[in-house]
């Protein structure tokens, strides 16, 4: 079972709109409503994969209700989410029908009290030693993705003490966040981390992207996945250097694109294979999500095709500055 | 008690945000979430006036059960709202912080079934009987209001039939509604209707606010209350036409302002005050509306300084046309 954490999750909404006028009114011509949260639709594509996948993370109040009856609809995901006493926010995604292009609102997130937060790090443990929940079937967990920002209460050394535990239980982790919260997850030696180019520049002062990944290196990931937009990504690990981008440009929303690249790069740790496979999957599942009609859902037969276009090349290493 | 019905009701979110820059991606400073739609806020204001006010309309689905709850926890407002298998809308109401300007999205309402919209009447005719909810007292309705557009599934001609069932019950009825739903609802007669100039010549093919308030009258209203925006409101009733406006010119959030207008008319109709007092209140009311901070909410000290300084004039009557 791959085990993902959203501490921040959300109910995302979608509204579909002929235009976006500023101070204008607008009747809605299409609502779409789903559990949100980076880790979450992380999950939503390794269960598309054929992964057995257990979320955690926080909700609570009426959106947090809907999160969970939504999320129970879902197959292959197992609600391992706990209950808070504040109001899990709601994001909108306001699409022109027009050019497909996305306003985004995002609520801010509930305060986490230091009760829920323990009450976090104790479903945690559980969940790492096995013996969670009776829906997750007991099993071990195989990997561990910690994605997305910090709400607030929760402490900015958060994903640094989930990465130490999971190490202790023998367990990978991969880490998906920003500024802060990344600074800090790394001195923990997550096993890969997936900046793009602006974190990865933010964390590092090193805008050029090979050498960033280095620089991330050096502050403690064992490898490092950067998104570079159209470019797809660059792959930096202790066994290679490797580049994949998409085999023509894409069009489309890239809201979740960097969470199926997650996804990718997971359920191919998982299954063993070799980093350029790795890299290939994640290059292809982002594009297929730029390219479904809904935001983070993605095409099988648009994954399937990209999958065998994607290109991917090795860097010659030079030395390490 | 005083009754207002909503079929159109909607959960209504207000966000602010520094400034709203299409397709840009925002953090919301701050959420507020009321019940709304129209007859709801002007119950809202019935009852910080002092009215016993009970609500029916439509409810259903997570958006529905939370607009219920938060209804429950307003003072002087009993909820005789009736299940829907739908969702009620959300409505986003999006304010710039710089300008106070709004930008508004509006879900579409959920379908009534024929079955939902007979359970409508059923509640309509008990509350007109006063054997009511206990909570609402089974106290006489002295007036309704039907507020509002109509959800898909509603016949067109549901606010006659609502008007006509309230004069065989000796209950006086204020309509404000547009397009379709007015022209039918006027041939049944109501009390008074506040159109605004452009609905008002939407369905008289008169822009001249004066000759379309009469020609309404003509198509079957006893009075009209026409809003004018900044220029206030125009008044035409069998006794006499008068016009007011606010003493200076409002600036602010416009959302509610005419709900507010129609509970000054309103609690005016019930306490038995002179046409020009209600036009006043209603004017007054709806100006500390726009001056309040937070959309449909109002300044009690607002509106008693503006209800002195409102004037109101008679029009000398020129003979009709």
């Amino acid at each position: 079972m791959i085990l993902t954490v959203t501490l921040n999750t959300a109910l995302d909404l979608t509204y579909r709109v002929p235009r976006l006028d500023v101070h204008g009114s607008h009747q809605v011509r299409e609502v779409t409503e789903r559990p949100g949260g980076k880790g979450l639709n992380v999950a939503r594509v390794l269960a598309a994969l054929g992964h057995a996948t257990t979320v955690t993370g926080f909700a609570g109040g009426r959106t947090g209700a809907e999160l969970r009856a939504l999320l129970g609809e879902e197959q292959g995901i197992t609600d391992a989410l706990v209950p808070i006493g504040g109001s899990t926010r709601r994001t909108v995604g306001v699409v022109d029908e027009s050019s497909g292009d996305a306003t985004q609102l995002n609520e801010p997130g509930p305060h986490i009290t230091p009760a829920e937060w323990a009450s976090l790090l104790g479903t945690y443990a559980e969940l790492l030693r096995g013996d969670g929940t009776a829906e997750a079937g007991n099993s071990p967990v195989e990997a561990v993705a910690l994605c997305g920002s910090l709400p607030p209460g929760v402490p900015v050394g958060a994903y640094a003490q989930l990465i130490r535990e999971a190490h202790a239980a023998g367990v990978p982790v991969v880490l998906d966040t920003s500024g802060e919260p990344l600074r800090r997850g790394l001195a923990a030696r997550p096993d890969l981390v997936k900046p793009n180019a602006t974190e990865l520049a933010g964390i590092t002062g090193t805008t050029e992207p090979l050498r960033a990944a280095r620089a991330a290196q050096r502050r403690g990931a064992h490898s490092v996945a950067a998104s570079l937009g159209s470019q797809g990504m660059l792959l930096v690990t202790p066994d290679g250097t490797w580049q994949a981008g998409p085999p023509r440009s894409i069009a489309g929303n890239p809201t979740g694109a960097g969470d199926s690249a997650v996804a990718g790069l997971l359920s191919g740790l998982v299954e063993g294979l070799p980093w350029p496979d790795r890299l290939a999957r994640a290059v292809a599942l982002s594009a297929a999500t730029v390219r479904a009609p809904t935001a983070g859902e993605f095409d099988e037969e648009v994954h399937n095709d990209l999958l065998a276009r994607v290109k991917v090349e090795e860097h010659s290493e030079p030395a390490p500055d």
